[in-house]
């Protein structure tokens, strides 16, 4: 069984496992399944409407966690940050995907170098090594971002605003810079909003719930065909659950962190 | 001639003038026109696209200068700032007539006063005399704000956004309160746009010009038979008309403010 952190009390998370016994007449032992479950080896999962049978066992399972769509057009300028995590590696292969030019952020030579040699991005930086972060997207987007994957807020989403061309838009997935903050880093550049008609939306994976199974028919042969890439951060065993979750915010996973609880 | 301003330097702004003279084969002698003229009791204007000829003269003139369009659907709750000015009068009105409940504030009792009882809002406070405007918001909606019309940004911005429901849309159409600070206000809530999946958007009057038909084929009727009001503040004499650019900041206008430069 794996399982990944979502909130923090009771700990829930996105997870896979293995029916051992079932009440549920579409769920029968040894099926497999994913959606919400506990930081837990062994569970009571009642209702089952947030879980979903896993029907295609020829990719890893652990794939089925965590995944979200990014929408771009042919040839427009994207900009991803926290490119190395479990959403962000996908937004950017995907958007390579629709041929648009992609440039993406994270924070060690080791992620930066993981974006451009295993991900093909146009380009990638450190974030952590750039001490003017304006600067740095006039150079990687001297035209201006079409697009911003925000994942991570603050400082850098300031930025952005400045380096939107008319009609960017700022797709919303997270802010973590900002989670464990008590005061929250002031945004200053909102005016570019208006100046450059931007749109900036934020969105919850919940909501798409319905799309996944068209999401499937589009990512499994991607997949298949090695002509998309997915890294994981695994971490072995319950007990070093914890450890992973808090280093998630410190930037210390490479890719999706995932925690391994039992074999299958 | 009318003039309103709309950038600095040189001062040019929406007006509505009558043809001298004119090269323009579908703009003779005598038409009157609105568009982007200068602050001037006579100009010389080309090219001419910047202009629109108006064919309906039986409204006032000045009507035609700086009217723009909200969306909203039946039922949703509607918050507008500044909305006494030029643009808020007009979007709280537009909500009313499309069944929402329209909740403004502005900036003096006369001003809440007009929103109430000409206007018809369901309510409308003065948030000078509020000193915790996140109780305001709560009090007149309890459930929250659906959409937000946004014309004055800092604080008022940050408080909107603790307060918006699920999906809710904020129209960024101007920020008043920030544009002569040098250092912006800081927006500190901008996370509650990915837990209420909210949407951001900025627009410019000038990007729905096309549309400028089918709105005065909406909007003529409803100010004919007496369902529209639109306020001016009407300042006599371009020597008047830098005093009047200025009140704006400080809130001095009541209604839109237009300065007459000629008589027709």
């Amino acid at each position: 069984m794996y399982a990944v952190y979502l909130d923090a009390s009771p700990i829930t998370g996105f997870g896979v496992a293995k029916v051992i016994d079932s009440r549920d007449t579409n769920l029968k032992k040894g099926d497999l399944v994913w959606g919400t479950t506990g930081w837990e080896e062994y569970t009571f999962i009642e209702p089952t409407n947030a879980l979903f049978k896993i029907e295609h066992t020829d990719i890893p399972l652990s794939y089925y966690t965590g995944i979200l769509v990014a929408k771009a057009k042919k040839g427009e300028k994207v900009f991803v940050s926290a490119a190395s995590g479990s959403v962000g590696q996908l937004v950017g292969q995907f958007a390579k995907l629709m041929g648009c030019y992609v440039v993406a952020c994270a924070g060690s030579i080791e992620k930066v170098d993981l974006l451009k040699h295993k991900f093909g991005y146009d380009n990638a930086f450190n974030y952590k090594e750039e001490h003017d972060l304006d600067a740095a997207l006039k150079r990687y987007f001297p035209e201006g971002i079409d697009i911003y994957f925000e994942n991570i807020g603050g400082k850098m989403l300031d930025v952005v605003l400045l380096n939107t061309r008319n009609f960017g838009r700022i797709a919303v997935c997270g802010m973590i810079s900002q989670y464990n903050q008590e005061n929250h880093e002031g945004i200053k550049n909102l005016m570019e909003i208006i100046y450059k008609r931007v749109r900036v939306e934020g969105f919850l994976y919940f909501d798409y719930l319905l799309q996944y199974s068209k999401f499937l028919e589009t990512v499994l042969p991607l997949i298949r065909e090695g002509k998309m890439d997915y890294i994981e951060d695994l971490a072995e065993g319950l007990d070093n659950g914890p450890a992973a979750l808090v280093g998630i915010f410190s930037g210390h996973n490479i890719g999706k962190q995932v925690i391994k609880v039992a074999h299958e």
